[in-house]
């Protein structure tokens, strides 16, 4: 019963019959593999992008370091969601790997609201020489919190970018839960609306580690590669994490497998109904959702061995057995509708 | 036919066996799981160091990376042999994690010569504070030539640094070779000697791509896990990591296939006898050799479906048949005596 | 009429005297000389802290920059006011120098708030390695809006601090001036509060360009000079430097130009009443006040010749003459009264 | 009897003066005042080109490493000499502004060869993705070693380094004593042989502490200026550094004070014709010269009141009195004849 993270769950089968078919003899390094090439050929296809720039890397985190180090210079700031990964999940990779700054915009439920981002744009290029000049903004689908932008939202948030000249990245640790949600494709959420990069997340969606870094501008290909090498992050025996991103972006498993996570968070999310005192805190569109549960609803749960994070800054020291404190919890492709009974069994007692 | 490199080789069935084993079911991710205590477990044991520093990283440069930043000033020079893979094949990490300046040494076979290093540390330090200062020394076994560092000669370096004061970190990324070409103990090569870190490289020799930054200082610990995060570098699922080195580090598999690997290129270098002008140009201890071939004898190869590497810097423009061209070639741990003989072969034509 | 900042103002004449005299004949380059000697000296008795390491800098940005670099790992957070120079003016120079990243404090009137500074250390810690780790807490003095704290205010910011094991560093730009308000002397604004390095500045109150990196930790010093020479900042004809900070903290002329400004600025303020619909924005405790006037207000006083700044991110594009618009006002110690009662003539019209 | 070193001496009168009359009143501050605009203009007179990108900073170290900066990407490598002041005397500024690499090559003295740059750009070329890429060339004139770079051998290095596609900085840290030498013009030593930056010192040449940073793109001017104000390096009181400028580079004073010290020093060197056991090291061509003296010579100036540096890196501990050691001599603007005949006899005893 362990609902703390999807990067808690397995591999998909798919994806590991990938990696042990890729270890087959001997293979040429750093990427000039057949299955590597097969990899990048795989990316360019899902997103309708040919010419599209494509990397691959462990992590997300330096997925949205690395094409945030391309898009910003030394001296920018970079625009993102106070509750943003790259700002309290990522130990300073962005600026590590930029030397740029984060500037924090606000916004409901993890969405940037336009307004705010374009008084942001509007104050740092008011401080002339004296701060960071406006940089990149970056948005994440699904946030967060597990909300979603919608494909307006997301236009309306590039138009503010593009108004002052701005590139636009899009953090995807969970970008296969995104498109299921909005039932769109991966063109029509990215470039398509003017999006410049992307962090094409794999790993929390059934592989064992693998990210793709896409960069819709072709020219950004060799600082890409160079980031990446002069990060410590290019594979030597890249057939493995290649193999991994071939078999997630054929035949649409990493579409199927986002579809299986966000349906059993949407059963767990109409069972809460038999569970009482349970509240859901924000509108959750994918397959993570952040819950209000009675102290003793939790305690219950996890003596049933259910394990998930209460997020710490709630007051967990109150003795009161109906104090709400907040969870997380996050479905992964794996889950089935057994698991997510089992849960409400436990929440129920 | 493929001897560019150790790691176009494929992982062996262990290791496979063992990432296999780790995708059952949920566990916590970022290194809080059952598999990633054994593995840490399993290197203090292979290095009789049960205090030391142990963490896992996918690839051989940012393990040396984070290993110097953990021991290195943002305004030291660290010192390294002019040949080494922390000069000329690292695209700039070690400085872009430590912030400091690599100050190169020379010494015959790329084996740093105990008087240059004396040398060079005075002259650092003669600078007061217009130069970096003296920092961490590294050191490369078995070395980037191919060549052994014999514990002596480990022991009289690590003599030059320690009278300076200074730390010495062990580049490993053939870690398992040196230890069979020595015949020795992973502690006898190490902080028996007084070495303070090393980079335990298991990618080139069977493993997918895991590498273990080994810290002999247990208060190092929280600093390498920082600065690890802050590069992108930790894995969310960490057992799939973890699993290889769990495996590689148990039951001796990493001696025996480096052992198996020097057998090879030991049987290699006999069977030279038998190619009409072949060289050996330094004296091959591992698993890796440098020889001059004339260029004819390459061609037939390579027409043969060899594939190894000819050094950039050799004159490989001119027409003469009879010109002997300089060419790197390794083993890995999968090589048969039946590849050997036909590599032989393949020149012999 | 310029009143746009204190570094708008002239050098007092005994510090350009100091000057002319430090250019006689030859002396030591890189601060190996007896003015040099002096200054520092002059710093330590006027802070009463004898071993205390002191260096010399041209900038008060990069005398910020190197004091929290000492203080901070780059893979740390720098607790700072959400509206104060390191944060707004400095264009990442302290992200540059340390590394690390800045969190931002809330407050009223620019100073922040204990509870607030509380909660975000404690949410850092809670990151685990996630996150920036809590590093040291800069505050400023006077404030970033004119504002002062008093010493029982730095006293409770440094107690939080202290709980949590952090430093405090104190962005003295106008130091002087808070000393004059606050009547107290540099040491009880500084170490005997817990104060462990402090920017004392210069150039604003009277100096061509100098600033002292105070670092009440003498182990400090052979890292403050690297990091100083690493940056570009050691100045090889150091006397000229050093010479207006020897004539600065000497006979208290430091404190002499600072009561001058306060003066103005509360005759400034006292003369408001005059000034049909000005409103005072914040507290002003020093030579610097924010000042609510009237469109019509300072069209007057532009057109009279009155320079100063409006802030950029006010409403100024209404066409209403009696809209109110925020300007700051800075007094520098070359200030007269006559200067003042023209300001306020022009105002008034 | 100070010969340590040129910015051992006094400024100019014409540039202290120029200082006390910048000190008139209130000025806007960060470079918008007459005064700037003047110095700008004044060094774009100087080189012939009137669109050049001109900022002041206060020492040559940042000045070369802010004009590397712009020049170099962070995975870049920068071509220097090995005896070099960006290599051995800038404790890392180069390589902390630009995040590159020094590469060093070798030459006659401190005169990199042409050849020699030739194969490491091609050998930087070589290594692909693995090294750093072949970044800026940075040349030194008058050099380390007090030689000079004649205007062939500038345009050899030059086109050896477009060849390659290259960006070419001068360190001018003696410009004026290398143009006196030369008697050339200041473009003509620059852009009309195709170096694109130059940092124009005035520090060493009779100012109290400037350098002109001159990029003859003038599209680079926004990017200097905000990598300047992130180094800390962006005077608020900037009329004082442009001051001294402005004199500098009026009426030919930079260029009256390099003749007077290369005349002091070619006195020296034909009055060592007097001083037996004296050999001249490199050939001196403009204020600084290196000579191997006996260490009874030595001894003898050094009691009689000379200073100047013997380099630490010769036997200084035989104590044989006819041991030649090799000390560094240096003459800046305000050296008199007698100064160096009362030098030349404290040798001769």
């Amino acid at each position: 019963m362990i609902f703390a993270s999807d990067n808690a769950g397995p591999a998909h089968p798919r994806v590991m019959e990938a990696v042990m078919a890729a270890n087959a003899g001997h293979a040429m390094p750093y990427g000039n593999d057949d299955i590597t090439r097969a990899a990048r050929a795989a990316v360019r296809d899902l997103f309708e992008a040919p010419e599209a720039t494509v990397e691959f890397v462990a992590t997300g985190s330096v997925a949205n370091a690395l094409a945030l180090a391309c898009l910003a210079r030394p001296f920018d700031g970079i625009f993102a969601h106070r509750v943003s990964h790259v700002e309290e999940d990522e130990c300073g990779a962005p600026e590590f790997y930029s030397g740029a700054k984060l500037i924090l915009i606000d916004g409901q439920d993890a969405r940037m609201d336009p307004e705010a981002l374009d008084a942001a744009i509007r104050e740092a290029a008011g401080r002339g020489v004296h701060g960071v000049q406006p940089g990149p903004v970056t948005l994440t689908n699904i946030t967060e919190l597990g909300t979603v932008y919608t494909l307006d939202e997301i236009a309306a948030l590039v138009a503010v970018a593009k108004r002052h000249g701005l590139a636009v990245h899009l953090d995807g640790a969970r970008f296969a839960n995104a498109c299921a949600a909005l039932d769109c494709t991966a063109a029509g959420m990215t470039w398509k609306l003017g999006i410049d990069a992307v962090s094409f997340g794999g790993t929390k969606n059934g592989c064992l580690g693998v990210e793709a870094v896409v960069l819709f501008d072709p020219a950004k290909g060799r600082e890409l590669e160079l980031r990446r090498k002069r990060g410590g992050h290019l594979f030597s025996k890249h057939r493995y994490l290649s193999a991994q991103m071939a078999a997630y972006a054929t035949d649409g498993l990493w579409l199927e497998m986002a579809r299986a996570a966000n349906a059993r968070m949407k059963a767990l999310i109409e069972g809460l109904s038999t569970v009482p005192g349970a509240v859901v805190a924000h509108p959750p569109a994918g397959n993570m959702a952040f819950l209000d549960l009675p102290r003793a609803v939790h305690q219950r749960a996890m003596a049933a061995g259910a394990k998930y994070y209460i997020r710490s800054e709630d007051p967990v020291d109150t003795g009161d057995p109906d104090a709400p404190l907040r969870c997380r919890i996050v479905c992964d492709w794996s889950k089935t509708p057994e698991d997510i009974e089992a849960l409400l069994a436990a929440w129920r007692g």
